[in-house]
């Protein structure tokens, strides 16, 4: 099995991500579909699948590539120059094109029609302010688990996103390659094409305050522990 | 106790599969008497239970037999020769006789008639679908899990069937032992027999492809970490 | 501090079976109030408190005492001669009244009446089959804990107990301890005080069964791991 | 980034005890509005993401300033001499400033006034004793972890508040902080303001108790383990 080994970073990103997006959306749509309406029961299952499957996909995919699955995630380290620019493009590159096949994927396996554009209203400063919040709280968790506790990133990040999946408004995007995904299914995790932007600009805007914040609080320091 | 090591070995599967194949029907009939006909909530409780359970079989019996409870991966781990065939044709055996044997306690404790045929239809290609896709996750997560982080195999298994059986259209039966004696009750998760098969193709192919995709990712590389 | 070191494990196995109850019949009261009706959004409550709390307490506990919190647990020990009859005899009062002592404080906290007779009926050979399981399940789970992973004991039961909630038809007391404080609450964990003998009964066969099977499954060789 | 130890460990403090209330007041938010009149639903929704949330940030903060967030905690350290007096005073301002802070943001994300008063009664004493039960566990809990599994506080505090929410009829604010700035929020998870002062009272108690009782148990002596 012959593959350069960025190669094999990139097709980590791919698989990853794709994986990610068939737990995100596909739950969404098991959960909606059970729930007989109760919007909490449906964010419940829509919640312990995507934690659940972080743990799972950062585990087996971050000794190959980091598992960042998210651009927000690669610009952070990008900022503290941990990835090359040229080799960040490429990593969001494929995280975008790994999410619309997890999308692709999940509308197969549920047999929802495989492009559709959301309807679904995700607007005005509330929600963006959310989307800030958590990305910052993503990218400041992951920042710090790799300082303190490099073992359990996966963990961290799955229980990190379990809670902003609930004290957000906005369900806690928290990753430009989700929300362009998310954009492309009209069901339950579905965001409007048009409010996607802005999504995704707060969610830079939140992981460029996380970097500030994370040496503040010593988390780029090499000495010690 | 003097017992011959891989009748042992035999004994872990057949314990190991028959305590998976309790909880799995057991909950689910649990659940759905309790849910009040809201199926979010019952399989809610059928998540629960089978996660958490895999964590404690898989760790248990992990160091006895490895742990498969599931032909697809004893397959998987026979296509790497990791496990001689005619010792798999006996783990396949076991595993799918403890399977039966979880499903009659399983009845037994739940006051069911303990012999019943299904009448759940799960049919068509987008079943079929889910069933490679949920195998593919599995066995992939399995090599990883080996390779990267070997003492959470136990964790990783039983976080990803809770993120299946949300993110795939037939809540991931991913074991064709799982499969056959849940053709044989007629409760939450029952699948009637005619569609067995089919499923049971499906989780061999997408247990095939992991093989090949986990290959690219290095997973069975021996060196370094 | 000056406390004699197996009253120091007496005081550990009083306080812990105290937190234990207090929590499965405190969260089973508060459970049943908030859910509406919906009797599996109840146990959903009740599962995820008890599981959470039996990981906590095994663990600060441990240490101490070995945190059985149960008299089945310790007969289990007794018979592989892990503790001497008189100290078990000790330790089983002492499980009894940390266990009523429990549900006191969980009535206390209710504004429930403090002394209750229940007057739920969990009668008949299913429940008892389950009972007998439940606990089976339960040994063998720390047996081979205690033998492979050592460290993992108390998340290892905590999971146990979680799914047993779900997958026996009894709800999986499991425990003699807490067979008799539940037949002292009329509420949503109760059983009524006659049928408590037979749940006891085949808690002690369970418990014997898993010892003999721990047997065969090399659960006691100290020989390598 | 030039800051002083000791700023670092008030800023871990502030961040860590906002994130903490961002989380529980906004989940609070987010599980009432969706949960379509169920409270056991809503509960379960703040549950999780508080014991999620809570993990993650004892672990990501622990190492900077032992991730207290909470001045019952804090004045627990203090009686053992583990904080000094005068530093313990800057953190419970600090952990106050954050608590508030947090309040603020969930109120921001979810469109809410940003100053409430909460109308919520919680009164009489079921729920001060419930408030001393569950402070008096929490303590025990960090103590018991600190001294036998440092590794793993943060999950047990997690954990130990993921059960306490269900068990404990006050729902388990444990946290003096955490009461000012709940009294501070008309949503699901406040109290009104004149009933606060007895929850706090109520924590220290419990706080002081545990402190008692861990001595009883050895989690203060050094020697062995």
């Amino acid at each position: 099995m012959n593959m350069h080994p960025f190669q094999r970073r990139l097709l980590s990103e791919f698989v990853g991500t794709a994986g990610l997006l068939a737990t995100v959306i596909g739950s969404g749509i098991m959960a909606e579909r059970l729930a007989d309406g109760n919007v909490a029961i449906a964010l419940l299952g829509n919640t312990i699948a995507t934690g659940a499957m972080l743990v799972v996909l950062i585990t087996v995919f971050g000794p190959l590539s980091g598992a960042h699955f998210n651009p927000a995630v690669t610009f952070a380290f990008m900022l503290r120059r941990e990835i090359e620019k040229h080799h960040a493009i490429f990593y969001i590159v494929v995280q975008v094109a790994g999410a619309v096949t997890g999308m692709i994927v999940a509308h197969a396996m549920f047999e929802e029609q495989i492009f559709q554009l959301s309807t679904k209203v995700r607007s005005g400063p509330a929600q963006m302010f959310s989307e800030a919040v958590a990305t910052f709280g993503l990218v400041l968790t992951i920042f710090g688990a790799v300082k303190h506790r490099p073992d359990a990133v996966a963990w961290l990040v799955g229980l990190y996103i379990t809670a902003a999946y609930w004290f957000t408004a906005s369900t806690s995007f928290a990753n430009p390659a989700v929300t362009v995904a998310r954009s492309l299914t009209d069901t339950f995790s579905g965001i409007q094409p048009a409010d996607a932007p802005f999504f995704i600009l707060f969610q830079f805007v939140g992981a460029a305050f996380a970097v500030l914040i994370a040496g503040h609080l010593a988390y780029f320091d090499k000495a010690d522990d």
